[in-house]
């Protein structure tokens, strides 16, 4: 259980990490061949409406939707930086929360806070790795301004 | 001492989590039965100036602020986001620190920091678990306002 | 793998909770006699362009600094958190990346946002210590105001 501890922990920021280098390719291999990655605000999460800002259900829908984005931000130059707070590990290791900050930082220098919300993972083991099966992004707001601009 | 890195970033996620989610119950839980919880600005602290903003020695006392909190937030809609930050475990590994930053959305959809401040714990080992017997948190200002709303 | 997961966490922790309290003196000794603290801001860092708006190379030099910034933070009081998010892990255990939120509170108890970025570090195993013998704090903007005033 222990090193499950630092092998989420290890995924985490691998995924933090990797959105903010602008590594999409690599951050696309932390998925699992079949993979869910849904951004809902929280509250219609909680009120069990199941309108998603953005959902993928494959992969191949992930790649497209990266592919995109960078086509996207050549109008809209920012830099990102995820810091994700301690995870809460639920049951058998494979079920993660984890809340996290997202700020961007424009062309002027201006750091602005751009979204809170909470990670809500489920993992499956694929060899030595952890890698992610669904992902389920809780917007803290419904206004996001320019969601489009990068995956979260 | 790895296992209580662990269990230490375990129960400090608890802890976030459960507030955001508005858990309340779940969340005293944490506490052990003899506790102390106090919020007091570090100028203050720093000081050596008592007058802290809340002040529970006993899980019955932080009942019943759990409770009016709950009554008073009927009107301040708001939702909390805690991110905490990794930690400083000191001596035997029951006295930990870690810094947080807590947002708020409000019912427009606005998010905005709501406070930051360092959380200083001692916690007891209660069988499996671990335990909040003294909770001191360290807040950075003096002025926050509507400090009602959330417990952090 | 694992204890070192909790070392590197432990030391990445101190570094901000030492800064945080102003014990600058417990702060430098978390370095290595040789080592080097830079801050860069990150457009430069991809760009390969090497001005660094901090560069020390020796603990000598890293002491100086801090003698500095304590004589100017008589004219501009003010306290810092610093918020560390989960580290990457890197081949051996020994380089490490860390994203950063700090945040500034002021004499009238305003909190603000300070500063994004990203730490990388490469560490030496000093006994039964780590310490940094690498320091390299990417800034996610080149717009700092009163840089001088903190470590970060």
């Amino acid at each position: 259980m222990t090193a499950d501890h630092t092998r989420v922990c290890d995924l985490l920021a691998e995924y933090g990490a990797l959105i903010d280098l602008g590594k999409f390719y690599e951050w696309l291999d932390l998925f699992a061949e079949d993979c869910r990655y849904q951004i809902l605000p929280r509250e219609n999460f909680d009120r069990g409406l199941p309108a998603a800002l953005v959902y993928c259900d494959s992969r191949a829908m992930l790649e497209d939707r990266i592919r995109a984005l960078r086509e996207a931000n050549k109008y809209n130059i920012h830099t990102d930086r995820h810091v994700i707070g301690l995870p809460r590990i639920l049951d058998d290791g494979l079920a993660v929360e984890a809340p996290f900050a997202v700020y961007q930082t424009d062309q002027e220098g201006e750091t602005r806070l751009f979204a809170t919300g909470l990670y809500r993972d489920q993992l499956e083991i694929s060899g030595p790795r952890l890698k992610i099966r669904d992902k389920l992004i809780l917007l803290d707001t419904f206004a996001i301004p320019s969601l489009l601009a990068t995956p979260l």
